[in-house]
């Protein structure tokens, strides 16, 4: 891959475009948790407000947020999690989980995600619709698809 | 959550104290895909060699790359994932799927990830063991768990 190349040739490069920062990151997380409103999600991070402001407007940009008025005079938004924005949730669920088995203290993590409907841990893993099987990551290799530039096709 | 507690709750928030930049994202993507050396890392990012410098040392700290020599006069090193690092697959595999849901252009995604025994394409997904199913994102919430805060355990 040569430089400068990156954005058009991986879809991981494409997303960092959009959400490749600490702060973008952090702002889905409070989302995901139900912060929807500026200073709520201020207070929550403790994130400077130009640096809020401006995250946000690139979220609403890109879809992943949705600005909604939720009062009049003085005119109040609030940011909700679009099914584009809920789409990120493996990758959030996934960061999470690495940090759970990682770097949490000795008492366990702080935080555990359930299925809502029988309160049981969920678990996140890579299936083998085919094989009808769970596959680990190293049983996992990659191909050039349909939207790779022609070398890479003609390489594989 | 209060201001500044936030790596202290929060395992997305501690993950991305190691990983939460873009380039450090990026490295991890060339290191699953098997780019291993400093030299290959820096044309494969066009990144500054400063920075490539910074954030290897920081990944090698964390315990999600390995430095090893693999020449001698001069000392020449590669980074490899250690088993630490491949743990981040589900996470780097998140961000590439999104990429691909809503990134690319009409001719679909740049590049596949397969099974490596069937060749067929992986899926990820959320698991409830207990109910033996897949479960969506809007059908997750989250508890306290044992590493929590004494006053979110009061609370829930």
């Amino acid at each position: 891959m040569a430089t400068g190349d990156l954005e058009h040739d991986c879809s991981i490069a494409r997303t960092l475009e959009v959400i490749g920062d600490r702060w973008s990151l952090l702002i889905l997380r409070s989302s995901f948790r139900g912060v929807r409103r500026f200073d709520e999600l201020q207070r929550d991070l403790g994130i400077a407000r130009n640096v809020l402001t401006d995250r946000l407007a690139k979220l609403v940009d890109h879809g992943v947020l949705e600005r909604r008025l939720y009062q009049q005079r003085p005119d109040r938004y609030e940011y909700r999690l679009t099914p584009r924005g809920v789409g990120l949730s493996p990758a959030l669920v996934a960061l999470m989980r690495w940090g759970d088995q990682h770097l949490c203290n000795d008492n366990g993590p702080p935080l555990v995600l359930v299925h809502e409907s029988c309160g049981e841990p969920l678990d996140q893993r890579f299936i083998c619709w085919s094989c009808d099987e769970t596959i680990s990551p190293t049983a996992i290799r990659s191909t050039p698809g349909p939207g790779a530039p022609r070398t890479a096709r003609a390489e594989s």
